[in-house]
């Protein structure tokens, strides 16, 4: 088992990354403190309640909410059962919400913990890839509204994380796959040699070997920490992290997000960024291939389907949240290890894609 | 004009309290950036609507939201009509939300802001005297839940509070002296300068003389400001603020919220909570008195009415979300201008009542 602790504004939380952690009462007791309610999704519950026996045996005033499963049921109405059932268990201002699932389930749980009596108690179980390496660390919480992704939600930091490497098992290999892409971004925008330790073990994590894997969730949920802690409300440094996400999110809004995984989209987008980087001459030629090349060993999509119209894209990404006065916002590579914000001209992009 | 800087753990915001501030644009000008959202309720949207043209006028992207004005409209699903107003807009993260209103309208416009995209700007304009004193200043926002008040919320800074004393004098006058209750807490609970000021201006406050009116505003404020400042998520002192409103929310509650105005409530709840001080022989004997007379010059109400049953008071109150470990928590006086929160015997409390 690694820990890392994250600070943030108003203090700071372990993130406990390791095997078998779900059922080791030493750690989640802790963390455990008034009444509990677990908050996880039907496909979770069937597979991970059970492992919280041992721990959640003991405590006498508890209830358990299993929700569908699914993006599309993180809603305000979801987060609004969830905050029934804290006032069935007459849940206090000292009372514990636990989370057990991927995004969708860490994020609702965390907005309903956010704005129940103004804030109580949030543990994240990431039991994805993509949850334990990024959505879980950070306090971003939140639900989707009709007109788009997230756009309700609340800064609410967990008091624990606790990443059980064994649930990541289960996940199928698209899923799995598509939580990589995030964890190949840590290397790519802020760690050189972390994206050269995934260059030589890029077969032993799409194998899911122990180890390895432990490896890599922690140098992630270490780079985010570091991240966080200088940029907590995203002012600056932590738009790093949106490497290959503007792309990304165009593409996934222009499928209606039949078509790709979160980081399915996201691989394609960091691949196109880094090609956008090396036409402007931010980066050596080569650097984009070695970057597109990890991903396609990572058995993750680099190339945009050929029916796109790049026109519709550019206009979605002209949408992002993140522009200020219509302009495109772009995070771009000036090395492998190393990126920057870059206000990025319409035709360029247009090339590009 | 006065203008009080509230620190807090993110920043600090001013609050400006004078004559005529709403259509003076050298004050609103500084804090609107981005897309304007002004919301507010149809009593006081008909009153004071108007009087933001100046400012507003020049302003490109605004909409506003007129909602049905009343406690039992401060819920989830007017909270979602502010969000979907927000979006309608296409307000990004720079935007800004005015709350031109009472608690109600603040706490829920508040709310919003808060929770569109994880926290955009606020502005808080309170047109009534408890909302100038108490519930614009502090963060705290939120809406009811049917199975109780400020369920549902988030503490939520604003970027200023802009009080124009010249709404005070159209309330009514049962709605402006349920403010004054307030008021007098500050002096009772810290600030015995004040109190005795107050005994001196009672008259005047009562017949709303603007230049004291501006020095009882400016003296609460400050009052809650320094609170705030050193407390900002109610760990410790901020607590005393609840002086009276223990005894307060049981009686709300008993009368199912249809008898008392909340400020109402806290008077009769202040008045009990002192005389059970002086019972318990923490205050000299006469103290409780001077409290009540106050109270009872500003015409507000002090006693009990004769059929509230004591035992069930007593049991509302042992629900008060500000216990722990079901003790019942009770803020007490020292003397005029000094409280303790101190856990209180049943037998005591049954006995005041």
């Amino acid at each position: 088992m690694k820990v890392i602790q994250v600070r943030h504004g108003g203090g700071e939380y372990p993130v406990y990354v390791g095997q078998g952690l779900l059922g080791m009462s030493s750690v989640l007791d802790r963390h455990l403190e008034g009444r509990i309610l677990v908050v996880t999704d039907d496909n979770v519950g069937r597979l991970y309640l059970d492992r919280l026996r041992p721990v959640l045996g003991r405590i006498d005033h508890k209830r358990r909410l299993i929700l569908p499963a699914g993006e599309e049921n993180k809603t305000v109405a979801s987060w609004s059962r969830i905050i029934d059932e804290l006032i069935a268990l007459k849940a206090q201002r000292d009372a514990t919400v636990l989370a057990l699932g991927g995004g969708v389930i860490g994020d609702m749980a965390g907005f309903a913990a956010a704005s129940y009596m103004r804030g109580i108690r949030v543990v994240q179980l990431p039991t994805t890839l993509l949850a334990q390496v990024d959505a879980a660390v950070g306090g971003k919480t939140g639900v989707n509204h009709a007109q788009g992704k997230n756009l309700i939600g609340a800064f609410h930091a967990p008091s624990a994380v606790i990443a059980d490497l064994d649930t990541l098992q289960t996940l199928n290999d698209r899923d799995y796959r598509a939580g990589l892409a995030e964890v190949v971004k840590y290397g790519a925008i802020r760690d050189p040699g972390f994206f050269a330790w995934l260059e030589a073990n890029a077969e032993a994590l799409t194998a899911r070997v122990p180890q390895p894997l432990l490896e890599a969730v922690y140098q992630s949920v270490r780079n985010k920490a570091e991240v966080v802690a200088a940029d907590e409300h995203e002012s600056g440094q932590r738009a790093l992290l949106n490497f290959g996400h503007t792309f990304g999110h165009a593409l996934e809004t222009a499928t209606r997000y039949q078509v790709y995984l979160h980081g399915e989209a996201v691989a394609i987008g960091m691949a196109l960024a880094a090609r956008l980087s090396e036409m402007l001459g931010r980066i050596a030629p080569g650097t984009s291939d070695r970057l597109i090349n990890l991903l396609k060993r990572l058995e993750l999509p680099t190339e945009l389907p050929e029916d796109q119209d790049a026109s519709r894209l550019l206009n979605l990404m002209r949408l992002d949240k993140k522009n200020r006065a219509d302009q495109i916002r772009l995070i771009l590579l000036d090395d492998i290890g190393k990126a920057s914000v870059v206000p990025c001209p319409a035709d360029d992009i247009r090339e590009v894609l």
